[in-house]
């Protein structure tokens, strides 16, 4: 039997136990070998659902006393995902880490920072951002179709990123913690728009409004249930987003990239399966209740092929450095949603500074 | 102002009042100037919404009496079609008769001798049978589609006519005099297959079976809520029909005309307009309650089309001839589903008696 | 034969000769009696054309000697549009004028205000902007949906108008009189969300960001061929637009109302009629080419309501102040895509000084 | 590690090497361990792709010589099916063999009498054949809906598998093996009513037409391209068949159940994935090319259930004596297409002369 990736992985909350269990049972060329969680509970799970693997309440423990660990996937609370990167990057594992490296720009790119440094020392070191969507079937044929000419020139690229709400309130204490919604969620359409467009595009300004619809209490965490933002690039482009906790029927993620000669749209239709309902209502379709049933899929390619690269020592699906660009973006629109700034951007990349600094933190 | 043709209407029941406002509001070129019923209380609505329109009691008296009456529309009870249109015939008036033009092959048969004798003395006259799907917009474009070649043969055609369940009852009385399922609903079905397949198309054979659902009343009146037939034609092709009055949802008319390099769907996703209703339990959208929410624009077109072909002495759009192989098509698989025999045909159009079960081997 | 509203119509170009036919023949209560236009040759056509139509060359002359003239539908130039209604106003005849009543706010404005004078000696009079999606039976449909509580409380609206591209260059010529994308295009999507949010609702800011994806020209005239922008409402409300001259597959106009318990969408999967067809490709359905192929029945119901409320006196469907709220918002939004500034208003509709009075015109 | 199930597969061609890569990849709970196939190139690739499996000429050898082997998979020619399933039953170990059983009635049901034979032996021996669509989500999420109450009782049964166009002629050589188009395309079609009427409905009668549209060389294996098929159950329910090998887009496999209180479609609208192509033709969607672009996801949780009742020892998803029935119905299908005949049956399953002429009138 030819080799497997010796995988530990970090965090098994609910995307943490979904991450494991993908890389026990539904990735043949991988063997998850360890976990660790804070949450005694989870270990308990772990060892009832994931036959051998070792599991530890520290994370640093893992990482020293597991033997023969070659990769590490991170799924930790975002606060701590930079920091464990970090150090699974400095003892040369490969790292596949959950989106976002942090909410903080600066955190993100300390992370790209060190990876960079680690490859001197391990040249074959993989380390990749988990955006999901860059897994996903459709996405990819749409991109393959783009590349391919079918569509000219992308020019606009509307995406949404929508939560069926959740009555319990979850959502607002998690706020806390998310670094918003532009960043919680819109950083999966953010990454899009720069997977679509080139991830070496620009982006000139940024500017978003958004409003508490059903939870107003989010105001308290600077956060918002519903938003709208515009990003526009140099070199004539515009991504133009929304993000919601509010949806009735379930996870409304769709993408639309608009070219000169043609536009590609990525379930505009959702739906959870290929079953339409006549009944005296009229017809009806289920939609999926949240990402994971979107996603699932993706995700478990995205498993496999981490695992490939890995140990077949192949490029990475993509480079670690959009994840900063990502944040970056989703930071901004965050703050213009707040501010109620628009903000510009030279083609360098520097903020130009139309708002005084002091601006922001008066309104907030 | 241009001349108008001066139409008198014969029925004012739920599809004669619908006909008698295409005519007088809906169709520029005609003027609506009689209309009879048997019924006073409809002469009496005719009365308060037909401005100008003389009424009558009895339609032998309207043809009699109203001045100038050019064209006659008739829309009463299936029983008195042919006889009605027969008089409005051997007038010399135009006539558009509602489908079937008899539930019974040869009093159809009498209708179109009658229009035959009469055009000797009326070379001008226009008589059709309104089979509304010829005047259907998206019936119309995959009429051209295939006429364009875009799908090369047909070869099998799929057609059902199912109404949205009424649990008034009201079709279990109306089976007494409808001619059964397959004359009254898959006629339309029926007409659309020689429409596509060309109206000199030979039935090899029909066999049919059907069953109660939901009104084993109708068994009384030789008659089922819910039919199948199978219609086979000399030349390889076949056409396959469902009608129900079973349907939750609402009228569900879709037409499938599969060739040999493509198929043209009508109406496989029914929907009653452009909106979609997002909310917990999927995604809805509402369909059409009943044929005349999906075919009201097909009927003024008809109303119109039917004028000006009397106005302009042009070809009407298709013949009459075409209703009798309708009515016999529908009648022989009524027979079938009763009977529960495949009932066959000789290439000019006899009846045979089926083959015996030594064929089978010489066959094969 | 009951009595009809005497109508005359200014301008026969595209959507002129439309609406003269509208009401020439498919709008029962009104006659159709003069029309004029300052070209011969719509003239002409008129004269083929239109049964007992009295031609004009000059719109004055038309008001001045056409007897019995009792209303008249402004179809010219845009920038006559004002000019012709209030001159019609002023003589106590009913007005249906298309949109916009100017593209400019103060000029827009003003036809209102001959509307307010005039009614003081006119009590009946009847004025309105032609919003034809007002008239379209989905917007109805959603409307009446969100009307019933059906989705909660809106509170994201997304919209979108959106031209297929014509090579012929029109639009490039016809953007030195447009007003802009916004205020030509979108200002179907700002009358709609002014309808769904409610007429009074007040706008806090607009931002919005254009490019000139296939058609560099447009900036000599200050316009963009796609366009996406915000308007943030007073109470929590959030409209955001896309218009384009560039789509591929035809018109592409579609609405999104977002409300705390679910969403209404309005043609989000657009099409022509309800063919479908299979072939090698894949499955296709064709979209309508133009506006009037999506918006045809829409225009129609105008008509027939139009002439409605003028002969019954009754309300008009909506009232034509929204018509400079909507010009007002369209104007915002174009300026904010030509300075780059995001413009703020406070909660009587002032405008809030961010943008210094030089630094528009300095950008342009 | 928990115990994992010995599976040897036999046969290697499209399907049999798909089956092969899902129990060696895609099922953890299973170890391939063994493959047999009578083409050695079928072997080379074994040896290639398949990691630590042992490859045999001979069928009879892996069974033999095979330590350990606990269950085996027959993907080979239908020819074989029945008699390497008996052999592998006779030898205790679990079966899992693609459909059908064979084209063959008396034989299939000789497979089912082997297995209840060596259930005597062997208790928790497990024999099921692969009715792929039973696992499929979309159909058993219909089927959940249906157990459930949501569309009453169901009486009408439509379904269909349609072939994409081979063009190479392909399935004209296998129409000398496949049992035609009804004992292979169809048969899931007939056994998904089964499930959905209940396994033990009987058949009333059933009646068939075919065309040979493309392919006329396929009546010398007394096969057609394109046939229609109705099969009647005693208890008033009806399902009605359509199969070809003719479809211009792609695989064409939908269903509908329709009951007295709603209706259940799977796959009428049938895609490849999300993306929904917008170009100068219209809008556009792909769909899968062959069945396995369908089913893909069924077969591989079809892997995993199999595996799991065997290490289990539960029981397992349908009953075996299901595959004979479909052959059965299939059969006779096949038979009324080539006969012109109706065929009917008694209460219990026994074919019975056809009604003589003079019935019908006893029966009406």
């Amino acid at each position: 039997m030819s080799r497997k990736l010796k995988v530990g992985i970090a965090g098994l909350g609910r995307m943490g136990a979904r991450h494991a269990h993908h890389f026990h049972a539904l990735t043949p060329r991988a063997d998850l070998i360890a976990a660790s969680s804070p949450d005694a509970s989870e270990l308990k799970w772990a060892n009832a659902n994931l036959d051998g693997v070792n599991t530890y309440l520290n994370f640093d423990e893992m990482l020293e006393k597991e033997t023969g660990l070659e990769a590490v996937i991170i799924a930790s609370a975002t606060t701590v995902h930079a920091e464990q990167a970090i150090k699974a990057i400095r003892k040369g594992l490969h790292v596949l880490c959950e989106k976002p490296l942090s909410t903080n720009v600066e955190i993100s790119q300390s992370v790209v920072d060190a990876y960079k440094d680690s490859r001197k020392k391990f040249p074959n070191q993989k380390v990749i951002c988990g955006f999901s969507r860059r897994f996903d079937a459709s996405y990819r044929d749409a991109h393959q179709k783009m590349k391919s000419g079918l569509i000219g020139r992308p020019a606009v690229f509307r995406s949404q990123t929508c939560d069926k709400l959740d009555p319990s309130g979850f959502f607002v204490e998690y706020a806390q913690f998310s670094g918003g919604i532009f960043v919680d969620c819109s950083i999966h359409d953010i990454d899009l728009a720069l997977w679509f467009y080139g991830e070496d595009s620009i982006v000139k300004s940024v500017s978003a409004v958004g409003i508490t619809a059903v939870s107003p209490e989010l105001r308290k965490y600077n956060d918002r249930d519903n938003a709208v933002g515009i990003v526009e690039f140099y070199g004539g482009k515009i991504a133009y987003l929304f993000c919601s906790r509010m949806m009735a029927a379930g996870q409304e993620d769709s993408t639309e990239i608009i070219g000169t000669e043609g536009k590609l749209a990525v379930n505009t239709q959702p739906q959870s399966n290929l079953v339409n309902i006549y009944e005296a209502s009229g017809i009806r379709r289920e939609i999926p209740p949240h990402y994971y049933g979107r996603f699932r899929d993706a995700f478990i390619t995205e498993a496999n092929e981490f695992t490939a690269c890995c140990l077949d020592n192949t490029e990475p699906p993509f480079r670690l450095e959009g994840a900063v660009s990502a944040v970056k973006i989703g930071c901004a629109l965050q703050e213009s949603l707040l501010s109620g700034n628009k903000i510009n951007f030279d083609e360098v990349g520097r903020r130009i500074p139309k708002p005084q600094d002091g601006q922001l933190k008066a309104k907030l």
